[in-house]
């Protein structure tokens, strides 16, 4: 049973979590959450030909491993769904025909997963599927090439500029088990008028504040009521600005709020800048860290307002700013 | 409440489709099905400075038409779902940030209409939305410029070749209404090695027929209970494919299989080589012919196959085939 509440939808029953992976790149497997993914993947191309065929195939890889730790078989899964962030979402797409599962492909610029795991979870607790797989990836080298400049290039990077994850994250979910979804939000798009690519984190939190501003009024619940509120990947400006801007709302978050692009690198250490991002990032650092850390009875209850940067190389060249989106999943094992 | 018959969902109750909109570019408005649409934008920029604004602006006008004819402010919408071809989704994105509705984005290529309908039907059913907006675009010269030459190329057309529809078509979505979705089938990518991005009509023909077939296995329908089965996009070659391959199935569709991408345009009168394509192709189609010929009474039950194309210039690039997908919905005014 759906019950709505405003904008935002919790589930009676719940939609359980019942595995997740994590398959990551060199980088993220050097910094401290590299327990937490189950493989870390040396190689940029993955053993492919090319570096989006490489995401493709973390992917895939993600999925084996999710299904295996969930003991069921691909034809038992009744609906997947992904996303990325490459032109026409062709990682996804390549990774998924192999399977034979139907697919609903998703957009949702770092946000999918995210938006996977609310759509998912909504179709499980609807009864529209018993088994739902939900999938993302990033990789650092086919979003700096389509996004941004040649690597060859060897651009300096401003500051403010987040570092794409090299990763996939899969999720199963099911009807019964311990680590459950309770609610929904569904991001609005916000457009603030941000138009430098160099500073994503600036241009996503206010969609952040939106959602999660959104999700308090409408459930009545206050940040104290959860252990961890995560960002996707705002990295440290955008973490900066939704922190102070739910205090001028009268939410602070407190020390319980972090951002998945901080905690995916050692950010000084490895010198990523703002901090990491890409649907990749808050897929693995949900997969991996998150989720192992709730298993653990550390967390029991998880706010995620997964970010993404709905926006074009094009639409930038055209004028457009840059609009922010975040969806938001409340996890929880009580 | 949701019934899962094998790969189907049975919506026991219904979404009721309470309103539509298309609106389309010049060549659309000189076509066979010009008087269902309900307006013609001539102009290839809609008064934009680019393309990529025009098909945004085309989205605008088709939601801004939707929701009057339904009697409905925007914020009292829960939810849209809206996609389109071109990288990013960015038309979809700028369409929608005015509006402030939550919104979910989807990439599906052309069959991202059906996909909406879909997701957003199951979404009505199940309680996660009151009202749900579906909508969706494709513009000759945006796809064309992506996924082809550019225009000023004037580059010669293989036969096989479809023309991409320039329209956006916008659907509400509510409980109560005469004119049902009563079901849904998700597609399954589908990789037949076709690698010719000027003969998608085959590429997406294996898919339709998967989709179309696992539906009548799992509901026990025959071809016969629908007055009208419709494909997307797939052109001559493509429509010629499922009509074969349905009959060497045991299941022939007879003359009530029709292709939005021929009925969109005179072929041959308009020159149009294998037919229409495009997100757009099957949105106005349905928002505008099919939908007042159900209201007219003229057909009861109708099946609608949305197909897309998952692929990007670069995968073709590296090598890899053109993955087919095609999602079901079941419209009926029974």
């Amino acid at each position: 049973m759906i019950l709505r509440k405003g904008n935002t939808l919790l589930l009676e029953r719940g939609a359980a979590l019942v595995s997740s992976a994590a398959v990551v790149g060199r980088k993220e497997g050097e910094g401290p959450l590299a327990d937490s993914f189950d493989r870390i993947v040396r190689d940029p191309y993955a053993g492919q030909k090319s570096w989006e065929k490489a995401e493709s195939e973390l992917q895939k890889q993600a999925v084996t491993l999710a299904l295996q730790k969930a003991n069921l078989p691909a034809n038992e899964i009744d609906v997947m769904l992904s996303g990325d962030l490459i032109n026409q979402c062709t990682p996804s797409c390549y990774a998924a025909a192999p399977l034979g599962i139907p697919m609903l492909g998703l957009f949702g610029a770092c946000s999918t997963a995210a938006e996977s795991l609310a759509l998912g979870s909504l179709m499980v607790e609807s009864g529209a599927a018993e088994h739902a797989l939900c999938l993302t990836s990033s990789h650092f080298c086919t979003a700096e090439r389509q996004f941004r400049t040649p690597l060859a290039y060897g651009g300096q990077r401003s500051p403010t500029a987040q570092w794409t994850v090299t990763g996939a994250g899969a999720f199963v979910l099911a009807k019964e088990g311990a680590l459950k979804i309770k609610g929904v939000c569904i991001g609005r798009p916000v457009d603030m008028g941000v138009r430098d690519v160099s500073n994503m984190g600036a241009a996503m939190a206010p969609a952040a504040c939106d959602t999660l501003t959104r999700f308090f009024r409408d459930t009545g619940k206050a940040p104290c009521d959860f252990d961890l509120i995560l960002t996707g990947d705002l990295g440290s400006i955008g973490h900066r600005i939704v922190g102070e801007q739910m205090s001028s709302q009268g939410l602070p978050l407190g020390e319980r709020y972090e951002d998945c692009g901080l905690l995916v690198y050692d950010v000084k250490r490895q010198d990523m800048h703002a901090g990491g991002s890409g649907c990749g990032c808050s897929a693995v650092v949900l997969a991996g860290h998150v989720i192992s850390k709730m298993k653990q009875g550390l967390y029991s209850n998880v706010l995620l307002a997964g970010t993404g940067a709905l926006m074009s190389p094009m639409s930038l060249q055209q004028g457009d700013a840059i609009v922010g989106i975040a969806h938001l999943i409340w996890l929880s094992t009580c």
